[in-house]
């Protein structure tokens, strides 16, 4: 039996095309300069592009700034930990943080009114952001709705600098209100490198691999918005955007976590008894009976109660190792291994419910400031 | 010889299509409550959607405004006058006036930088509609690229409300930046009923009848955007504006009139002497030789210097009528006609652009309030 990587659950090859066609890097090269953080150690963040300006930017110690943008609609769960994981992490590394609600897209997009976006952006996005961690210092936080008109100007502005050929190919048919959408996006992206922000730095935005096309566009954008003008002058000097990408994790029950189906995701407010529920009927890569497991030996890779510890519960290698082989012999069987998970979750359940009241009084305060 | 209207230069023909299958209705009932002013007594405002709704405000002491735009590009000419003076006499009525300088189309369509804009818009159009009478009491100035956010959501709610077919069908083949210039316009045009300025209230806009299908599309989503939700509330509560349409002047060499062609207009800033010299080489409804003249008389209905004084020049009907019968009859001939013209334009220019210096200086003051 080939000795598997334990720490990549899919392989790097279901994301290869998007290296080897649309030029995204591999990240193997920062996997050691930057292994105390677990989701680089493990290879869960496989891809980048420009991550080198953002290592230079720390090294030389320059401003740089993390963008990141939620989508506010239904719960925050365990995927959106990873995110918040990564944004926390930029913050330590010396990152400003700009965070958008994306009230507007849920608006346009999802018919989600103004007031449920707001109520859902600080009570799942940014209370359970500060008590994973975020620190209100250096966070710009706002709503696409409601914001400065100097972002508006930059959205319309690369409004000029993008074809509509281009946008359909990346959306398909478009809308007026799909083109909004995806304009608010690139100045969502962009406008920390407005004048009123320091001007032109390095930005490092943390995606799923899905979400490259936004990036490649947005780039594209800043490069022209960047070019000089007749005057000699460019309309908005700034760097193109770097991005890391990183790999999803998928649902409890095998399919795609989604936020709108409960049963595939632990939300971070979910009751633990419910939560321990869930993983006790979660999709394993056990054998349908203990005989044969303990024969053949179980499929971490395709197992969601190891996907948990992977991304979040198990930070330790050496004993997430020890589940690994332990499992892949046969000699953890599921429903030990899923009581386990349970404990786990609920642990950290309880300790991260204990910090939401005062995290939700720190947003409130951050949202008042604005 | 038909006793031709000497108030109305072009048929009412000429825009017969808009009535009759764009539903625009005809202004000639209110022509004689409105007589005292020049433009609806000859008939050079013919046509109107919803007028009903501003007579019946003003009637009821109710608020009602006025919404215009402006392009900043080239000279402020005695086309834009005409606008000028539209908005002056609605603001006469009580109007609350709404004038948006459209920066952002005018970078997005034409390529002009935005400090030139801010600076045509400030020297050109609203230091002359100062000149010419505006009052800055109760006038809403700004500029698309620069304003307050509400103005910015509602921009993008409207996307929510217009086909990408419904577009197309208006404005031909579209890009990104054409799209984001027309859902301005129409925030623009609605926004004076944003609660900030008092609610849902009849607003007019005066425009030329080739901007009907702005105002159509304007009004469907303005309806579109008053519907009630689910939970029984509409996402803008508004009326759809009501608007008057006035014909076009002629150029000064029987074209267009155009901001970008100098011998086709004459700018309110004109050397004085210099509009002379355009105005005698004018085109004019006369005949070849001056005795072909005397025997059958010239076409005021073709002729540039009589639009002057019907628009313009000339308010009293008396005096026009009699220039219009003597030119007919073959008694006036275009060289005397001219001079006169000449005259009381250089009347008209020295006395305007003696009241320009003070009139910058409230300009100025209005942009810096802002």
């Amino acid at each position: 039996m080939k000795d598997f990587d334990p720490w990549a659950v899919k392989e790097i090859s279901d994301y290869g095309k998007l290296m080897s066609d649309f030029g995204m890097e591999s990240f193997e090269k920062y996997r050691e300069k930057y292994d105390s953080f677990r989701y680089i150690r493990r290879g869960i963040i496989f891809g980048h592009r420009d991550f080198q300006r953002i290592v230079d930017a720390k090294g030389h110690r320059k401003p740089f700034a993390l963008m990141t943008g939620l989508m506010p609609s239904g719960d925050f769960h365990m995927g959106h930990k990873m995110v918040a994981d990564e944004i926390i992490w930029f913050q330590e590394m010396g990152a400003d943080i700009f965070v958008c609600a994306a009230d507007m897209e849920s608006y346009l997009m999802r018919d989600i009114p103004f007031e449920e976006a707001r109520k859902i952006a600080l009570e799942e996005y940014l209370t359970n952001y500060i008590a994973l961690g975020l620190s209100p210092k250096n966070l710009h936080f706002w709503f696409q709705s409601d914001y400065i008109n100097e972002y508006y100007r930059l959205r319309d502005m690369s409004s000029k600098r993008v074809t509509f050929n281009e946008m359909q190919a990346i959306y398909g048919e478009l809308t007026p209100a799909k083109i909004i959408s995806v304009l608010t996006q690139v100045a969502d992206i962009l406008h920390p490198q407005l004048e009123r922000f320091g001007g032109p730095k390095p930005v490092v935005v943390p995606v799923g691999a899905d979400q490259d096309p936004h990036i490649r566009l947005t780039r594209d954008i800043a490069s022209r918005m960047n070019a000089e003008r007749e005057d000699g002058r460019a309309d908005m000097p700034c760097i193109p955007p770097s991005a890391t990408y990183h790999k999803f994790m998928s649902g409890l029950t095998g399919g795609k976590m989604s936020s709108s189906d409960p049963k595939s995701h632990i939300a971070l407010s979910e009751d633990p008894t419910r939560a321990k529920k869930k993983i006790m009927s979660a999709k394993t890569g056990g054998c349908s009976t203990v005989e044969e497991q303990k024969k053949v030996g179980g499929e971490p890779e395709k197992c969601m109660i190891y996907e948990l510890y992977l991304y979040h519960l198990i930070d330790d290698d050496l004993e997430l190792s020890k589940i690994y082989h332990e499992c892949k012999s046969g000699k953890l069987l599921c429903g030990e291994d899923k009581t386990h998970c349970a404990q786990l979750m609920e642990k950290f359940l309880v300790e991260h419910q204990k910090k939401m009241p005062k995290a939700r009084e720190t947003a409130e305060r951050i949202l008042e400031k604005k």
